[in-house]
């Protein structure tokens, strides 16, 4: 059985092995590429971070991380984003809609009065899906922002759930 | 005579009072409020930053900024961004198109294959309408995503120029 419960710093080593698996495919994410374990994690382990996990509590697996929190301060943080990270080996688990689930719960519970992912690769139809699915609508497309590893020059939807 | 030349570090005292006065007024920017001029000028003060000037070398003010560097890291870097601050004392002398044209051809000069705002806010129509003029056209606008000091929650547009 799956669940999700908040990372702790322990956690790292665990997420940073598909984390990095998955920016070095290099078709769903801009983070810099070739990153240490130590600069990954500064990039990821800040606001909310949680992980999707399987297992007794003696001989727990991580399966994915998801971390949110607002997407701009000051003026624009009553709007949330987030970021979500699935190991490879746990695909077809249903972990991305489980997080997403997460997520849209813990905006609404925090008082964030939308979701906005900024970047969402458009060839990454599996999440564009799942995020529609979840009542996200695509704002606009910036055209050929994302150099995807197997389809080059590709854009970045920015998308948007509103929650009140 | 206005000139434009890259920041340095030496500057940002003359920076910092109209950045601030800009950031305060809330209606153009989500930087957290309230920052000390360390704070602010770590948000400020990297990537490529020049300013606009007037006067001679040994009595020269600044009158505005700007900021620009690549949008996102890694497979997004292709794409660039940028910010403005004119100083409200120093409206009305064409400075904001003076940096944008300065903007979009240093975007052009190092190869940049766009440029994306991220955050126009709708009401500030005397920029929106500016980087039309200069050739950005509106992706797309989150709703409701700026809190307005006058105009309460309004759209943030994401703007863009292909440069290729």
């Amino acid at each position: 059985m799956i669940q999700i419960r908040e990372a702790t710093a322990e956690d790292w080593p665990q997420i940073y092995p598909f984390w990095s698996e998955i920016v070095e495919a290099g078709e769903t994410y801009a983070y810099p590429e070739g990153l240490t374990s130590e600069e990954a994690r500064d990039l990821w382990m800040y606001d909310h971070v949680v992980v999707a996990v399987e297992g007794s509590a003696e001989d727990e697996h991580i399966l994915g991380s998801a971390k949110m929190g607002p997407n701009r301060p000051g003026r624009g943080s009553h709007i949330g984003t987030a970021s979500f990270m699935v190991s490879p080996a746990a695909r077809g688990k249903g972990l991305g809609r489980t997080l997403g689930d997460y997520c849209v719960q813990w905006h609404k519970d925090n008082g964030f009065h939308g979701i906005q992912f900024n970047a969402v690769v458009e060839t990454n139809t599996t999440a564009v899906r799942l995020w529609q699915s979840l009542g996200f609508q695509i704002i606009g497309t910036v055209p050929d922002a994302f150099d995807s590893t197997s389809h080059g020059r590709v854009g970045l939807h920015v998308m948007y759930l509103p929650l009140t």
